[in-house]
């Protein structure tokens, strides 16, 4: 078994939910390297999660930007984390419902998603930057 | 170290938290392969989820999907992806909240799971069929 | 490739949000022996979850509890699961959200979070005792 490793910065997103799938494939080769195994990206920011879910229809992430702004609503009175803007307090708690990570099967090379499956960045501040992520395959 | 991994079909369930640790187990031995080690169990779908809960009361199951239902309701005037029926975009929220895989340590040839824990899968869909997992298992 | 894996107690805490990077770190000194893998800690309880958030303004915590209180709300009508009191059901409902396992990279013997990164026990019952967990390090 052996395990391959990469930082990489992610061109920064307007705030909502991106496709990053190819994104990653293509920064990460070693993945061909392994024929069973366990790809982990993770994300080392707070404000910002991934998740995955539907690759075809745009409108899918829409739905999810929206629905989850009223899930978290922003300029709740019982913020006290409010200095850094009211999307921050929000980004954070986000974040956390969608995940720091995920993991992916790996087989015979290849991410092994469903048909409909694709990795999403989900960018919960109005202006972020680039966004660190380390990937980590292991695997045989 | 090892990988061993499969991909199985889970019967199909009708929409709301179901547990399928013994489905599981029974269809993956090579867990008992392991010393020390993880499980991935991963849903190649994007709306149903995996998580990890109680194993005991059924009640807590149903109080799942109830609570979810008023999380994440349907025929939301914000949604626009609405052409596959008033409980998809709700099941591909829902998938992300609860999450696409779940990690459990294998100590001694076992999952180490709490004695109240099991595996839920979470059917969102309220016709579904079969559900492809990727089951992995990674250690010494 | 090596696994190391061990099962310690936390300390009790008070229901909220509490950070224990240091607590893993410290009862983990495996870490160290990893130049490149991942860890996963994994919490054995289903009222009480684990998640990766903003580590140095205590009021961030504050806010994710008076938050997952809203979003999760004690004593509704539909609960069946209420003989363990009114924190209990929301406390199941809160772990699936939060997460029962973290999953970090290691990078030359030490945990590559982002500098703002750290994690969470998310504590959901009013009078929990210790939690236990599983941690589990692989690589090389």
């Amino acid at each position: 078994m052996y395990t391959y490793q990469k930082e990489i910065n992610l061109k920064p997103r307007a705030r909502g939910f991106h496709l990053i799938t190819r994104e990653i494939e293509s920064s990460f080769p070693d993945i061909s390297n392994i024929n069973f195994g366990m790809l982990n990206v993770f994300i080392k920011h707070t404000s910002a999660g991934l998740t995955i879910n539907e690759n075809a229809d745009p409108t899918v992430r829409e739905d999810f930007e929206s629905h989850i702004n009223k899930m978290v609503p922003e300029n709740q009175a019982y913020y006290k984390h409010t200095f850094e803007g009211p999307d921050d307090m929000p980004a954070h708690i986000k974040a956390s419902l969608m995940g720091t990570s995920v993991n992916v099967p790996i087989t015979n090379g290849k991410l092994n998603l469903g048909i409909w499956q694709g990795i999403y960045l989900c960018e919960h501040r109005n202006n972020a930057g680039s966004r660190k992520i380390v990937i980590t395959a292991q695997g045989n």
